[in-house]
């Protein structure tokens, strides 16, 4: 049975869920910062994944890119899968801005995060269910 | 036409060809590094590519990691689209192993790169290109 890390889900705040995997906001607002955790048991590498599933976890990120795209206008976005730390599979989804807390490196280890404000949070998911609506397959949590 | 970006060109070597992406090898002893770039014009985002080519980007993502970890077998594979500093889009993929030069940190910005030597290149080659012949589809430089 899949079971979201205690680490990711320390970290952040569900946001919804795709066919395959949950989206998670980090709770870090120095970045528009995104989640995908594909949910099936036991998988740290997508290439662990089986190809239709691969398939639909490119599907789900090219969507929740293009919902970020749309929201953020970013100077670009940086998508990864890392997971030195937390193995489970998790798959990065930043919104980057020259000028951010640390342009042009990569995000993560560089600047502790700074949680979000009750009001910063309920405004950025105001602003982000809109485009997020229209991402095919996606509800949002609760 | 696409031309890869000349950062791309000067810090890594050709390896071979994809249907859709050019493989390269980053030229950094510290780690099997390897870097996928879609042949394709003005590309800096994943979601900026049409869904063919992003199906065949993830195939070939899956191929290549699948000889990378019967290579190395890494304890993570590090998978990642950023270009921040080179906006080309490029897809790094990287064999990390607890004990290497900065895990379990990202690569990025972390530690100089170590050029290969002559001997080493060869050896990292021959070791690798075994698995890469299995590769469908992908065929080697030169």
């Amino acid at each position: 049975m899949f079971v979201l890390h205690p680490t990711l889900r320390n970290d952040t705040i569900i946001v919804g869920y795709f066919p395959l995997s949950v989206l998670l906001l980090m709770n870090d607002a120095n970045y528009p910062w995104f989640i995908l955790v594909p949910q099936r048991e036991d998988i740290t590498e997508i290439h662990h994944l089986n190809r239709e599933d691969r398939v639909q976890l490119m599907d789900e990120s090219h969507r929740l890119s293009v919902a970020m795209a749309a929201c953020f206008t970013p100077d670009k976005l940086n998508i990864a899968a890392l997971g030195n730390v937390v193995p489970q599979l998790h798959i990065h989804h930043v919104a980057r801005f020259s000028g951010d807390a640390c342009w042009p490196k990569p995000i993560w280890g560089q600047v502790p995060p700074t949680p979000y404000s009750d009001d910063a949070y309920e405004a950025l998911m105001q602003r982000f269910s809109g485009k997020l609506k229209n991402a095919e397959g996606f509800s949002f949590s609760g």
